[in-house]
């Protein structure tokens, strides 16, 4: 496939074809990561920054890990030691790294559209690792992954996502993903959390929870994060836990128990309780997997279009 | 030699021929580092995660300088940047580090047997870097190494070890290997931090500590943590270093002054006073040599291990 | 050439040839940092630790690519995690780096004269990264590599140097090159920032900074450290800025207009306006792009002298 975006900025901007390639070269990265010794020759002589200025040591890793099993250079520029506690501005520190001639900018910002202005402003190839409220496609690409190995369609397939929906990047990326790929969408969660507005995105807002986990093929549970709670979202973390945390008789069903999703980390005793063993109905490890995989394949995928 | 370890936890599961190993690849790695340029392609395609819960960037360099000059990938996971303030508990952490396929993780933990559980519960390779008081085989392997160079022999060999016995996975690591290897151990510290019990581990305790270094080869300084001060273990700095500190004393024999070893950083001014010139009986920067050494050779070994 | 020197101190130190041939090699590396995808193998095997005590990621970026692309393994060391909170001594630390064997540690300090320190002390190679208010002399390399690109000459340029001279190893590394080159150098800032003394280096002071920046190639602006304002050097950073901070006239000639060049990060709104567009008349990037370049030329040019 000739590739034509410079960049990765969200899912809304590729087309089911570009998704299924990508998917398609992560799902070949996905069985390199279980060789051992593994190491590529790809990407020597290309350099990539992680340029984090919100707090994700996960996400982090698994991009560098990405980029070093692939054979590129890996630096890190996180917020911690970053200049920005002297006064630069965002747009001089980002120039500043494309001068240096990295070939890759992985960005993670608590702003919304962070990643967009900075493709346009700079000529290497930009990766959004999740820009506010908006996208974060990678980690789209990844549960969309780990679904396709799983169940091999995504047609007619049923997804329940529940949580905060209003705030969350990654039920906004999978959403979009899930429906170019012909999977059914529903959403549920706390009111406050979940306008009606959200529908707009293609899925089904259904309350209450119980009636939207029903019958559904996965259950995505976003992880809530406590400032919602303080922003007088929802009442407290113990009554979230209580409505919306996994409940096994959600699992508990006649023909097939749904398979639970996570984008991590979990909040123990919230999201799901410390006693569930998740071995046999948890796409959870796995999703950690296919994340470094299709983190693989957008970094050659992205190198590659450079070279046409 | 065939290997049986998954993983190195302590020196209390090591025999005495395994350790001895260790200590023959730690010399041929020792021999290596002295070359310029230096570089192996043994580990090319193996990954190892620095996870360290406890602030040590002496450990964190040595083990990441090792891997690397093994020709191996090193991502480093620390505790200020991870997830670990968003809630996330340890057990999944440490499951993400090893779905994202690293071959090996060096694990520093504040609480005895965290490495010991992680390596229960992991397929990788997981290396004790430090387990709150319990072991740090990697550091009585280079004490070990540094030593051997030193003497050429274990059998007879008499080492003090001064200072906070009770609280030291350094001391309890140390005197098990010197046991095995057939050496004499005394303790010798405050009375509080020293208590009859820790003769278990096979080394008698002698006081007051002028006592104890007499006649011995080698006087091993523990570090004292200021945290033991707070906790009423004794009543000042001052007077720690004014009794426990090195002495000229100590050193002034009339046949072998006995040489000094420390497992680092040195506290200037309590366990060593500034006005020492070290060159002429002191071991200490070469066990940061043996260091590296033995990292590499622990590495090898259990990479090794896994491809029989 | 044969070169000389263990370390790269201060461009005091250099001679007029030993800063030409620096700048021939840099210009060489800034001509392969357009090259993509670009990897060399000459420093494999060689280990560099960046040792920063003073928080600097951007020059911290540029010398771990710098070294990664010359094919050298990187190790940062820094002082938010190091064990300076444990009492360590910089001596101390400073061996154990050395003897884990690193070939070139490169350190950034807030003393000056510590790095000259460090390279009494140990055999390793030493790169000054900036020492307290001495010396920066990749910096002034960069500049010098930055200037020499653009004009083709040294003899006769005109540089005007505009804020806290006093303060700043920027100017006077800049400063020591530029003269033994053949420049003119021009200091101009608040009076109590720039005394009569600092003309010692080579350069005429100049007031109003209107005057100093009249017919000049060059105007290069220095960062002004908000902690000068709070010592009582000038009344606020908003007069700061109107009275030094570039403005449109200062640019606005009949023949050439000068060029604008700044050590970077830029206080935006201080040192330069937020309306500024600097594509026509700004080196501020190209100064970035030069300094991976020329610190490149500095770690070959060290290891390459060691071979001798």
């Amino acid at each position: 496939m000739k590739w034509k975006h410079k960049d990765l900025l969200g899912i809304n901007l590729l087309s089911k074809e570009e998704i299924e390639y990508l998917l398609e070269r992560g799902k070949y990265f996905r069985e390199f990561l279980d060789c051992s010794p593994k190491k590529m020759k790809y990407g020597e002589g290309y350099c990539l920054v992680n340029f984090f200025l919100e707090p994700s040591t996960r996400t982090r890793v698994s991009f560098e890990t990405a980029g070093r099993l692939l054979g590129m250079e890996v630096v890190n520029f996180t917020s911690e030691a970053s200049s920005f506690q002297k006064g630069e501005s965002l747009e001089d520190t980002a120039k500043t790294l494309s001068r240096m001639k990295f070939d890759v900018l992985v960005v993670r910002h608590h702003q919304s559209g962070v990643a967009e202005y900075l493709a346009q402003l700079l000529p290497l190839h930009v990766i959004n690792a999740g820009d506010g409220m908006r996208e974060h496609p990678t980690q789209a690409l990844l549960d969309l992954l780990t679904l396709q190995r799983k169940f091999g369609y995504f047609q007619g397939l049923k997804v329940a996502i529940v949580g905060d929906i209003l705030h969350s990047r990654v039920a906004r990326s999978l959403t979009l993903g899930l429906k170019k790929l012909g999977a059914e969408v529903f959403f549920s969660g706390p009111p406050t959390l979940l306008p009606l507005a959200m529908e707009h995105l293609g899925a089904k807002i259904i309350f209450p929870v119980e009636e939207a986990v029903k019958g559904v093929d996965v259950i995505y549970l976003l992880r809530i994060q406590k400032e919602r709670q303080e922003a007088g979202y929802f009442p407290s973390i113990r009554e979230y836990a209580h409505f919306f945390g996994l409940k096994e008789k959600w699992l508990d069903r006649e023909n097939s128990r749904p398979l639970i999703m996570h984008p991590g980390p979990v909040n123990r005793g919230v999201e799901i309780g410390y006693s569930f063993t998740e071995e046999d109905f948890s796409l959870i490890e796995e999703q950690v997997t296919c994340g470094v995989a299709v983190r693989m394949a957008t970094l050659e995928t992205l190198l590659q279009g450079e070279e046409q």
